[in-house]
């Protein structure tokens, strides 16, 4: 496994991949990996002949009162889990490699973007799409693997590649879980052991709100109620929003049909943490 | 040589030529193609194995009250001139192919888009970057090639393919004038007999201009209000803007120094025509 801070490094090895005929697949990070990546990483590792990981804490895509500098990372561990994964780059440049003198380009969406994690991190999607498309430009990967649990990304970034006509296919993976039901998430280390314990309430709610699905209820009002008074069970939460969208176009449904996204955001003390269950109807 | 309308067609085939090792230069266009985009599609057959132009008029790049409707076309003239020209492929797609359903992604950038046409023709630019990284995907060409005329159009192409690490070589060629110095546009073609005499202060201007920069003359003011004067003499003219601006950053500038762009946009009766000079210094 190679580690490369050089976007020219990457090319090269990558076009020499492709000379040769081989798939890449593609998954980018902000580090401090954990099972839910790892879990991209196998898929990726299954599906394609070679696999790139980037590690890069992107600064575009953090407001300027969000945990930018406090984001946790730990290269030697995560070159460690991408090195028994099978990785064969990690990509990890340094933001000054990604963005250069007199950068002003970027990516963003009229639609998708303004609902859930949006209201509250406007500037939030405009940054993930910019350096994800920057990162396909350099990786050109046949596949890239993104997870469920930030499903409102996976959502935009399918649109980006289709509305863009990039040559990439987006593949979405399920959410991985702690065994007591919290979904695996770098800041989960933010979290203290109450906290940590407060935390469930996420998916405890969420399944709530599933049990309700699989009864029949298909009026979306009812399951955002059902989920709203979950977590308002638990002091230490404080809800960002609860929502209930189709999928493809992350806009509110009333009459839960198609493909659906119910999603919440939670703050648990200072952390703000999401989690969500799609329905197919 | 082939027409393509559909995206599938023109990627099967350049991904044959690539297998094959074939380099590919792409000229993309709005047709009503003259000797100025001929001289693109030159320069792209003598640089490259094979040549995609891209015939397209993109109504995301025209505002509400532009002449996207009456803007020329002639398809049976376009490919004649590509098949003397030795094109293999015109890519010619209608606009629901490039624009479908639920189509919400945009490119921009903060700056170089403000300025110069920008001002006039404010959502014109994120049109273009639009659609040129639309067909960059599309085509993936080695080198793409496009006219000087519209300077600020390239600088912008230059600045979004470096920010987004596209893979592709963006080359600017001069402009093609015809023999009394109106630069070749397909809009000359809206001009009656009176306004194309008229149209000619757009050459004749930048040439006093140009005198005054030889003449050891680096006061961007002095050179503006030189080009200004001789454009006020024609009557028909109205001048949209007289600007000397850095070419690489498209800000104005008091002095010139480095990569300096002086362009000017003058309305002939209704006809907006722009031209420029580049001067190194």
């Amino acid at each position: 496994m190679e580690i490369y801070g050089e976007i020219s490094k990457v090319r090269a090895a990558v076009k020499a991949w492709k000379k040769e005929g081989l798939t890449v697949g593609f998954v980018p990070t902000m580090g401090y990996l954990h099972e839910g990546h790892k879990s991209l990483i196998d898929a990726a590792r299954k599906e394609n002949d070679r696999v790139v990981v980037s590690i890069f804490v992107n600064p575009m895509q953090f407001g300027p009162t969000e945990d930018l500098e406090s984001y946790p990372r730990d290269l030697k561990k995560d070159a460690a889990l991408c090195e028994a994964a099978g990785v064969d780059i990690i990509f990890h440049p340094e933001p000054e490699e990604m963005y250069a003198d007199g950068f002003c380009s970027y990516v963003d969406m009229n639609g998708l973007t303004t609902e859930l994690c949006g209201k509250s991190r406007p500037i939030h999607f405009r940054g993930v799409q910019t350096v994800v498309l920057k990162l396909f430009h350099i990786v050109t990967p046949d596949r890239a693997y993104f997870g469920q649990k930030d499903a409102q990304q996976l959502a935009v970034i399918r649109r980006m590649v289709k509305d863009l006509n990039v040559d990439t296919r987006i593949i979405g993976c399920p959410i991985i879980r702690e065994a007591d039901g919290l979904a695996k998430s770098s800041r989960n280390t933010y979290l203290n052991a109450e906290e940590r314990q407060a935390a469930l309430v996420l998916s405890r709610s969420l399944k709530a709100g599933k049990a309700l699905v699989d009864a029949g209820e298909t009026r979306a009002c009812v399951i955002k109620s059902a989920i709203t008074a979950e977590i308002e069970k638990e002091p230490l939460a404080k809800i960002d929003y609860v929502d209930v969208v189709d999928f493809d176009t992350i806009t509110p449904v009333e009459k839960l049909e198609g493909s659906i996204l119910v999603a919440i955001a939670v703050y648990i003390g200072k952390t703000r943490l999401i989690d969500n269950f799609i329905v197919e109807k």
